[in-house]
């Protein structure tokens, strides 16, 4: 980049102040939200393949709002790097990218303690009605009505984690400290760790008090929480999801929280958010929170910092730092 | 008690059915509370001295409804063991218990693990905001407003715990697995643990994030929190208090709070409970719960078992298991 114009990098996603301002000090920013009149998708990518020297990297978030695929390479055959901000690639069609020689990259373990510290925030929160006597207290009926109703002890709940990752073996490592009996299911067992391993989710639930979906969204894992598996955790089991929200079957998790069948749930993710199911809004059991579990000042500058090395490694033709393809 | 009439024990406060039930298994129980048309406390004591074969023990509640003084004791002359089912025992006056022989036994580490777990969660809640955020999500504001503002990272925060006994031992433990650092503050240095020691408050909260108030109430500690050391913990700084509301100067602790010299507060204990400071209400940076750190179903249960094996050794002249007098 010594000489000569920057490269050009689309950007699909909106970016903090001091991220945007970095990121334009670099390169040629294409931002599809730049406009306070924003133009069509397919008309802006038309428009960012046809500058000279057109982009050869992309920065997109997470979750659905733009889909890395077939039709997205098609309108800017440039590309040859998607950057996710996100951990999870659901949105990213990784068999296109291989077909094309695309390289991706993710968020890596960015957001990895975060999402583990809120995970057992919101488990607390369940197991103790913390959110829930908030409320009680903010309507002034404690003096009216007196002790609250008792919440359950977090010490020797067997917690059932799906998906033993990063976040995944974080949130064990924390739940251990409060006495908690760590089980897991993942695609396959781990030498590494001592929990025990059920490669079934169904029989995971039937032997736990809690169940963490701690897994990533791709076709296995899809609804990997299906109404039988709530059954399986129980009348006094608990379900916290801060993965996304497609892997657990929301329509069933209502269901089975208006009919008692599981005793609470701690949800970050939901399955059409920002929307989420209205029945949800008027219980006192869950605690519901919005997609907040990655988001801390610090790993946001966390995240600018690993995005830029990333894209740098990609202009460079180093290898990328946190690469999900190749 | 094979032969005769059990022994008289006097009540003075309310318990779940199942510790009632096991206490009158047991006992002839005096029970101040158990008349819907309740009689002033002297006139009930009275009574309970004029019974034959008079009561020798009480159970007493924490805080200050019913406190074990002179006067107390002047009304009911046979009371020669008091057993508390709280952990702090300000309402009862140690001097005059060992003026006149009156053996004291408190709750022990019954609540300890809860009163630590709950400490933890209000932490993590203040600094990810997940009340504030689970009011903005049940407010449907998620999808109007977009994304709720940051939080803030658990992992190296400097946390300073004021009084490092059960619970401010247990909190530690927690949050070095969430990989906080730890200091602490009391009477005394103690060689067995790892953290810093700081023998001055003002100073412990000065190097601190997170500030902690884990100790008995008593002449030393009232107030202990004054707004000194509010600003001394700093514009950033995040204040929990699990102990006793009067541990803190509640007014200043408002006003630090009002002004923005601290950042946020987790409170379950206030000055003048039930009541608080309707200033309170409406702030969005301190979660506020009812004096439930202690109660779990789990804990409620144990304080049954400890309360009633308390009685037992008492009555059977066997050392206290919890004795905190003699």
């Amino acid at each position: 980049m010594a000489s000569g114009k920057p490269p050009a990098v689309l950007l699909l996603r909106t970016l903090d102040p001091p991220f945007a301002v970095a990121l334009r000090d670099r390169y040629r920013v294409l931002d599809f939200y730049a406009s306070d009149q924003p133009v069509p998708l397919p008309a802006f990518l038309a428009a960012a393949a046809a500058v000279p020297d057109p982009p050869r990297a992309a920065v997109v978030m997470g979750g659905g709002s733009v889909r890395a695929n077939a039709t997205f390479f098609d309108a800017v055959p440039s590309l040859r790097c998607v950057v996710s901000t996100a951990a999870g690639v659901d949105h990213i069609d990784l068999a296109e990218c291989a077909r094309r020689g695309v390289v991706v990259a993710n968020s890596g373990k960015v957001y990895s303690t975060d999402v583990a510290d809120h995970a057992v925030g919101m488990l607390i929160d369940v197991l103790r009605r913390v959110s829930a006597a908030e409320r009680f207290v903010r309507r002034g009926l404690w003096p009216m009505q007196g002790d609250y109703p008792l919440g359950s002890k977090l010490g020797g709940k067997r917690v059932g984690i799906i998906g033993l990752g990063n976040i995944g073996s974080l949130i064990a490592k924390r739940l251990q400290a409060f006495g908690c009996i760590i089980s897991y299911n993942s695609r396959r067992l781990k030498d590494s760790v001592p929990y025990k391993y059920y490669p079934d989710v169904r029989a995971l639930a039937a032997e736990s008090d809690v169940l963490v979906v701690a897994c990533a969204l791709n076709k296995e894992t899809r609804r990997i929480v299906t109404g039988d598996v709530l059954d399986a955790l129980g009348r006094d089991g608990v379900l916290i999801n801060i993965s996304r929200g497609a892997n657990v079957d929301e329509p069933e998790l209502v269901r089975a929280l208006q009919e008692g069948r599981i005793a609470g749930a701690g949800l970050d993710v939901f399955e059409d958010e920002p929307r989420l199911p209205a029945e949800l809004l008027s219980m006192d059991n869950v605690v519901l929170t919005p997609h907040a579990a990655v988001w801390t000042s610090e790993s946001r500058s966390d995240l600018r910092e690993h995005t830029l090395a990333n894209l740098e490694a990609f202009f460079s033709g180093k290898p990328l730092l946190t690469p999900v393809l190749p």
